[in-house]
């Protein structure tokens, strides 16, 4: 049965305005390539749910959620009405953990058509994947402060590593690697600073890739690795690292590429235990909501991530090939001012969706 | 009296081929400015010093070092015969905690000569400083492993920041700002996921911001800061941040303007009970050593550093001035392979000799 029940929260800001391009993408591949969708609409996580309810969503959340095959996500984050760490540690950060998503892949890669801030890169150099560890590690709410309100005020945050939760990322990002031509996969780390994880994630690095032979594996510190995304990001594959680590490679690799408003994302669950959660890299963006410029490239992208996840990866390519071939046409007056063009949310959708 | 009286200490690899050209320009700089130096020259933080004492630096090191006016540092790391972990917690590590050098400071500039990885920047476009915090918070060695060799393996490492900690190192960056023409501070941050110190560091942001109602101060958190660096180098003025923050941030932001492999760094202790260390971004380059072609920049720009750091602003302007003017002719007989020459490290740092 090719029936996907898909949960649609578009949440807040531009994340209202590019959702519908998302969906409407979603409906032509299930046309196109003959599988059905049965879609539900949440307003969670959104500023109204807030003021509705004092929280960002029902507390049943999660049973509700528990049977949907995947969960389509626009951006959250509001700061007028509810702060961010609020908003967040009451949304996403709460798929990733209890859905225990503790994959967050996301693709960098340089396409034809979008300009680059790197000079005299060409698209096709640049296409790696940041494999990042999503539930634990730097992100934690273990710790607390001491002598408070004095001179002597001392805060402490533990980062938590477990064998468990380092060695499934990475065998997910060794298993990917296998699938790549290349088959190479690059640990960040910064050992030589961060003096108990980060030697402790080398060591699982280091184990992981004995089962690996065919892989090969590097490594580098945070610091020159952030430098080597600018300086040879053609070097890239596969780079699997930390939460936090995770998180800063992950918009900077698009950010060298020029994609960082158009990148997506997806927040495995790879056993299928629980849901997975595809979301556009990029944020609610209050500064040009309401606009209709916004360029709902993440979010489409985000539907062919999570396409390929269901299982269709026919209709993941078509609806990859049909953002390409758009913003390779580059026609002004169908890309996003973000793009150099004078189109719009709906009209770069139109296009894609025709392209489809 | 104008003798300073400094340590020298080339170190490994490159450390050792280009710390003869520091020293050539400081002592230049010394001739033409009229002051004096005693040199102590040190094997210490070197492979050499590990395998006949087992240790890399001896045990009174701090004694003998406390009446020195300033060191003068090359490269440590020789992982062939002690791992880079050993050697930098016995040195320069050493060094920034005893010494309480809890300012490292970064210069960020896009040097005439010096190609940029970024399209179409212009030399004077960018110029800013990196503030890191250099002695606590991520860099601990506070923690440790439980179920050891287990499924259950837990390893826990603790971020610790203090509020002495936090408002020196931000007192630094906001007097440095008040002397800078944009007067501006950028804060880097992650409170929306890093959820108990960071919040804790962007209080003492706002809180210090109080005391100086005439700068800028905004923040960013680091995923976007480091996409602002690829993006938006013109942006910055003075960026402040924590060490592991300082540490991807002082490197990414030469790596964005080309000059990874000659940026200069200064670890400072401020208030002068104890001496300041001044030493190249770029480490011992195994690679590279022996060779000849190390190119000397970044330990003359430190030895800039160090003299107006002394006091002596007029001669580290000229060796800054010397060192620029060099690379922007762009001999390619003078200027080093890293620059696109062919030049060697004795020739080129001679060319800068006669600059000075
Ligand atoms: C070698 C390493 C411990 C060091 C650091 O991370 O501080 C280096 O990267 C630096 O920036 O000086
Ligand atoms: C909003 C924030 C908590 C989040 C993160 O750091 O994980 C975001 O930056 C991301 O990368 O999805």
């Amino acid at each position: 049965d090719r029936t996907y029940r898909i949960a649609v929260i578009p949440g807040d800001g531009i994340g209202t305005e590019v959702m519908p391009e998302g969906v409407r993408a979603l409906q032509a591949a299930a046309d196109v390539y003959g599988f059905e969708l049965d879609l539900v609409e949440l307003d969670w996580a959104s500023a109204g749910h807030w003021q509705a309810h004092g929280t960002m969503m029902p507390e049943d959340w999660a049973e509700r959620l528990e049977t949907v095959d995947a969960i389509f996500f626009g951006a959250v984050g509001w700061p007028d009405v509810v702060p961010d760490h609020v908003s967040l540690w009451g949304s996403i950060l709460q798929f990733r953990r209890v859905f225990d998503q503790y994959v967050n892949l996301r693709p960098v890669k340089l396409l034809q058509g979008v300009r680059s801030p790197l000079a005299g890169r060409e698209p096709g150099e640049v296409d790696f994947y940041v494999v990042r560890e999503n539930t634990e590690g730097e992100y934690s709410s273990v710790g607390g402060r001491m002598f408070e309100g004095t001179d002597r005020e001392t805060v402490i945050q533990e980062t938590i590593m477990t064998r468990t939760g380092i060695d499934r990322v990475l065998r997910y990002a060794f298993d990917l690697a296998e699938r790549r031509p290349a088959k190479k996969v690059t640990s960040a780390t910064k050992s030589n600073g961060i003096a108990i994880t980060m030697p402790y994630w080398d060591e699982r690095v280091a184990a992981m890739s004995e089962s690996y032979p065919d892989i090969d594996v590097d490594q580098f510190h945070i610091d020159i690795l952030a430098a080597n995304f600018v300086l040879h990001p053609d070097w890239f594959d596969v780079v699997v690292a930390s939460n936090l680590f995770g998180d800063i490679l992950s918009d900077l690799g698009p950010a060298c590429v020029g994609t960082i408003g158009i990148a997506p994302s997806a927040n495995i669950n790879p056993e299928g235990t629980h849901p997975s959660l595809f979301e556009p890299v990029h944020g609610s963006a209050p500064d040009i909501a309401g606009k209709g410029i916004a360029n709902p490239i993440g979010q489409i992208w985000s539907a062919a991530l999570m396409l390929d996840h269901l299982g269709e990866a026919e209709a993941a390519a078509a609806v990859e090939d049909a953002f390409e071939s758009v913003v390779a046409a580059g026609d002004t007056t169908v890309v996003t001012p973000d793009l150099g063009g004078t189109g719009t949310t709906a009209g770069l959708g139109s296009a894609i969706v025709d392209a489809i």
